[in-house]
């Protein structure tokens, strides 16, 4: 049987690790016309408060989470102004 | 002095509500190109793992987050799989 805290990490890292291909698709294709701004800003802005509570609360796996996606989806965000200049 | 449980809640209701711009924005556009289908399917596959931890855990909170958030995004997956063809 798998421990729920098993679950809880593959959960935790798939969902970090997941805007990589995004980052390295943008990168690659200069592109992300199709990319909503409105959500990588509230996404962005939910990471913030994300980490916020993880300091807070003392949740270091919280916290290291999502700086990890704050981190991916900022480059996302910037890449994105870049190239629709 | 704002609670660390306001925080999270905060941080939970952005993180999740963030995909429904991507929604209006795919179905307005009918175009999906620069969203990468790798970050969708590991996102999504994230958010499955998360969702069994919940209720592993009874974290109701935890749960609808991660369901809400796996609706917006399997409504982005099907609408770039369309647009696609």
């Amino acid at each position: 049987m798998i421990s729920s805290e098993t679950f809880g990490f593959i959960a935790a890292a798939l969902t970090t690790i997941a805007f990589f291909p995004q980052v390295i698709k943008t990168w690659r294709t200069q592109k992300a016309e199709d990319v909503s701004i409105f959500m990588l800003i509230m996404f962005i802005t939910g990471l913030v408060f994300w980490i916020v509570y993880a300091i807070q609360v003392n949740a270091l796996p919280v916290l290291i989470a999502n700086v990890v996606t704050l981190v991916l989806n900022g480059i996302i965000l910037i890449l994105k102004l870049t190239f629709s200049k």
